[in-house]
């Protein structure tokens, strides 16, 4: 490709520039994790929302009994919902089949900001290897979006946005992507260890989730890529 | 000090959080470095404003011969205005004892954002000794502020600020700070390389200022913190 762009925070990103290229989006803690499990587990799809009143009133139309509602604020389960944030509860008896109406603070929004993309991809250390195979093969630019947190950078997602790129050739790096490179070689050797150390994962320790943090730095574990297809997030068709 | 904050741009900033702490701005491409020179070279203030509107008000209030007009738009001096931002404008014959309103893009954006702070300082590579030998005796938080380009992540700032929490020890770091100390590691031996390399380098080089950039990465070169007091940077007075 001939140049990448990462973005660390979704305000960075103007909807000019990244129209019609592919847009990778990067929630490492923890919404990437739970669509990918979601989707690997049978779900027949996620629909990401802004806000939990969009979220409960697309249940609402929809009908409450054919969707599962799952998201977070302040990174615990909302009132009302039948799942939080924590990859973990996205099991096979709970996800199979079903289709998923997902609100989380960072993810859900980083997802909604890449309107107007080509296409929008959902990135992790779990589905490294999916994702790189897919993109080594593409002939255009790439922009990748890090979700972060509250506005802020995150750098568990800067780090695996910087694997991305450092697993692909450009001839041209904005600054955002050229920072995540080195953030990714000095942190590539203990990805675990940089999640437990970064503000995010210090939060969720704090909070009880410890356990969704080796959950959610497994690398290449997972054989699929989630792609926004009509408002949807589904497994990519790679063979097309 | 307990801990550092380092945001790489002015949004990602709340009130809330750097209320009552020193804060100091790096705008590193340019506007740090010609307020920097200007205070060396005899200037008696400079108004930092958020608009060219504001700039031009406030000159026809303070009386338009009283005041020098600086700063750029897309690089450029603003038209109509005396200097633009190219440090070696700045010069004793021309800022000597005179007022000078600032209207640039970046740098003075983020200056007007830290309202609420404690005291706000301007830092780059050229104040770098004053700044830390002055940093290292406060015992409070600090937070550092990334003018950053465009509202978004510009690397030359970001390796600054990594300078100033490489040599201040704190207990905490956030994970701007983290990630700023990661990149000024990388980059320290060749800061002038670095600069040629980012995106606002090169587009500084392709609107012909190309010799602004060593300017703008000379370290520790002028023993002076610009300090705002009373909506004016002034030299700050170290021995209070």
């Amino acid at each position: 490709m001939r140049r990448i762009d990462l973005y660390f925070t979704p305000s960075e990103v103007s909807e000019e520039e990244i129209s019609g290229k592919p847009v990778v989006v990067v929630d490492v803690l923890r919404a990437s994790a739970s669509i990918i499990r979601a989707l690997k587990n049978g779900s027949r799809g996620i629909i990401p929302t802004q806000s939990v009143g969009e979220a409960t009133e697309l249940a609402q139309s929809l009908g409450r009994e054919n969707v599962l509602l799952c998201g977070e604020r302040g990174g615990k389960r909302i009132d009302g919902f039948d799942l939080g944030n924590s990859p973990k509860e996205f099991t096979r008896k709970m996800v199979d089949d079903k289709i998923l109406i997902f609100a989380t603070t960072n993810g859900s929004r980083a997802i909604a900001g890449a309107q107007g993309a080509r296409s929008v991809l959902v990135g992790s250390f779990l589905n490294s290897k999916a994702l790189l195979d897919y993109l080594s093969k593409l002939d255009s630019d790439l922009a990748i979006i890090c979700a972060g947190k509250l506005g802020r950078f995150a750098l568990e997602d800067a780090v695996a946005g910087g694997m991305f790129v450092d697993h692909l050739r450009a001839e041209e790096l904005n600054d955002g992507a050229m920072a995540a490179h080195t953030l990714y070689q000095k942190y590539s050797q203990d990805i675990v260890g940089m999640l437990r150390s970064s503000s995010h994962g210090r939060y969720l320790i704090k909070l009880g989730y410890e356990e969704d943090i080796p959950l959610c730095g497994r690398l290449n574990s997972v054989n699929l890529i989630p792609s926004l297809e009509e408002g949807k997030l589904v497994r990519l068709a790679r063979d097309r």
